[in-house]
């Protein structure tokens, strides 16, 4: 009798093929000339989920673009529920932006598919219809009940999802939600991102005059609201790098010893550091190294900065207003809509007297996420490493923010397992985005065991 | 027999017809296009001067537009001598800029002439010319001897000028400077500003990363350039107000008590202060008032800023590099270079290593001017007030920069007298400029009876 990894293999040319007509649908979420093609793709993807044996696929409608569920619950209430969460829209992409291929007709080079969408996430998220389809078709039945939830909105911030988990809460109900729509190490080395920050985001603005003065005819008498915004930005971090604002690191988890110890396997030298990213060196918390400081520390980011005249040459004027876009990026278990009041506070707290400060808060909160590594799902979430990739995974934490993934834990407190087969160099969201052939191939394996895993625990 | 003073009434009616000749020639010396307007102004003006007496009058070649020259030297070696600057170009203005007239149309409405040029600066450099043809037409001379530079590049920011009077050093030797180019505090307050404030010009570039970074990925272990550029820029000030930068101070000419006494004349309340600018308390040196912040003291003003993304909603990036722009309004005997230099200085000294900091000069540094108001040409300027406005000038700083005043100084050595006939509202560089009628005719009255008190002297 084939087992479900002979079958994956002996079909890996038939799971290419499909998963290259699946690319060739053009689904950009953000272009509403692309609306039909992202209904489309919904539309093949229920239509491939149905024929390889996964059940009530719907096309669900939402405010936005459809989700495409499915589900087999042939495992009885008593087997484990894994909800799979991927996404079948993407980036836009036009050739002229550096493309050496067709953005939407896939080509096979060097054993890497490139396409828009081979990594992020249409080729990613495919890797769990095809393991449900290798269970299937060789053993007729799955080790646990399966929840497939795969939207058309992740590309243009899912403003749809949370409102289908809580309509659908009964019907989404799990054990675990894995989802694949991240990075690996490297090809060698599996690992496993169980920590993501959130983000809260707001506006400083500095009101002085009424309007542009003449510098000679007023300036050292009025408070220059450029400088009064510097001196209100300097405030906000103190010498050694830490965050000056009072209470902001209240609600931080601290790390624990043998986390800080995981951690330091996958850190940065500080030449490293300075090659990466061009800087003459480091900066930051001291008591923190840069991996710590990215995946465990919250920050308070100056985005972005404008006031007065800024082009070529001088203009000799007191300007009206200054403006600062900030982000905090948050680590659990700090709250977005507390940090921003704190922030806000104390901005209003150290604002002179002699200009009008405010302080708006902008869209795009969201939690941090953070998914306990001992909990029985991630030591099934190992072994399917270890069978699959032959290596244990590494624990990772990532500075960026993935908002369904704390959506998810909070709405239906089903913890998250991020189990990534992209690579840094995937050129998602870029030019010639591409897949590596093998991961797929090995991701559709570990996924497979990872069933099997949960099926066990 | 008619006096000058008979002559310049009866003839009010022609020296007006003739401005507006003059002001119908739009000289705008920004425009390449009206190059060849710029050329027949500057002839116009020659003919006049030339029908009026004045000798050796000719059009001067520069490298830019002409400077219209000419001189009556018959007062003898022994006579004082007084050059007579002043400019023939203007602003750009067009009808759609918000002007009820043509602004090249003069129009006479409520006691005002309206057009381009009427206040800034044909219309007070006609002045000169008009109290000469007065004195010459009736007396057949002048009580000294008079030379004329009228310049065609003033509102381009006079390139041409210091080579012009360093190439003509000894042609343009004078006793005494006059210039009408500015304002008076109120129709019925004479006024003589004896200071102007110099400029040094800079900019403050901060590079951190070698391309702007995802603050998700980065965000904690890299020193934002534009919070850098905030700390840096927040040290430039100490908390009272004044400039920390070492030896700021150093060339400053001090107050003496007469000075401030005279200054506190023209003081504004703090009230009037907000009203006028909109701010909500005044700020500057708490031991200087407004009037002497703004003449008195020098300044380190932050023109303007920029870093990152600053449109509307958020992007979360850490940008690459931010970007200050700074001039210092430099008092008497403030150099700009030197300034430039300490500035440069001190910021590379608090520049933090984590960040790459330049600090580079911009074109537009000037000197500060400062005139001895003891000398025996301003008790002439005072006189001459006293008679054709009927009242003593006040004494006055201003805080803004007359470039040609302090280039005048430098290289001739000529005190300059700024006795200016303009008033704040007369909307010069704006829509709808004007020129008081009462203000051109008291004007050619003072000017005469500053002739006749220079050669009494």
């Amino acid at each position: 009798m084939t087992t479900p990894h002979e079958y994956a293999k002996s079909h890996a040319q038939d799971f290419r093929t499909q998963l290259h007509e699946l690319l060739r649908i053009p689904s950009v979420s953000t272009l509403p000339q692309r609306t039909d093609d992202v209904r489309r793709t919904a539309e093949w993807l229920a239509a491939d989920m149905r024929r390889v044996g996964i059940q009530n696929v719907e096309v669900m409608p939402t405010g936005g673009h459809p989700v495409v569920y499915g589900d087999w619950l042939g495992a009885g209430d008593s087997a484990p529920t894994v909800l799979i969460y991927g996404h079948y829209d993407v980036q836009p992409a036009e050739k002229s932006d550096g493309w050496i291929d067709d953005p939407f007709d896939p080509v096979e080079r060097d054993g890497k598919i490139y396409a828009r969408g081979a990594s992020d996430d249409k080729g990613q998220a495919f890797i769990h219809v095809k393991a449900v389809e290798s269970l299937l078709q060789t053993e007729g039945k799955l080790p646990v009940n399966v929840k497939f939830v795969i939207e058309g909105e992740e590309e243009i911030g899912s403003p749809n999802l949370v409102s289908f988990i809580v309509e659908n809460r009964d019907k989404l109900k799990a054990n675990v939600c894995v989802i694949s729509d991240s990075g690996m190490l490297s090809p060698d080395q599996p690992s496993i991102v169980y920590a993501l920050r959130g983000l809260t985001a707001m506006e400083i603005i500095v009101q002085g005059p009424n309007i542009d003065l003449h510098s000679g005819a007023y300036g050292g008498a009025v408070h220059n609201p450029v400088q009064a915004l510097a001196e209100i930005v300097a405030k906000l971090h103190n010498e050694d790098g830490s965050i000056a604002v009072p209470g902001f690191y209240d609600d931080v988890l601290a790390l624990s010893t043998e986390e800080r110890a995981e951690l330091k396997k996958t850190n940065w030298s500080d030449e490293e550091w300075q090659h990466i990213t061009g800087v003459t060196r480091p900066w930051g918390e001291a008591n923190f190294n840069i991996r710590e400081r990215i995946g465990a520390r919250p920050t308070l980011e100056l985005n972005g900065i404008a006031g007065g005249f800024y082009g070529d040459g001088i203009k000799t004027v007191l300007p009206a207003r200054a403006l600062a876009k900030v982000t905090c990026r948050l680590v659990a278990n700090q709250k977005p809509q507390r940090i921003f009041e704190l922030v806000r506070d104390y901005v209003a707290q150290i604002a002179p007297p002699t200009v009008r400060v405010e302080v708006r808060a902008l869209r795009g909160m969201s939690d941090p996420a953070f998914v306990d590594i001992h909990q029985p799902a991630m030591q099934a979430a190992i072994s399917a490493y270890e069978k699959g990739w032959g290596k244990a995974p590494i624990f990772m934490r990532e500075g960026g923010s993935i908002p369904v993934v704390a959506d998810f834990q909070r709405e239906l407190g089903t913890p998250v397992i991020l189990m990534g087969y992209g690579l840094n160099d995937d050129g998602a969201h870029g030019p010639n985005e591409h897949f590596v052939i093998d991961m797929f191939h090995k991701g559709i394996d570990t996924a497979i065991y990872f069933l099997y895993e949960v099926g066990n625990s």
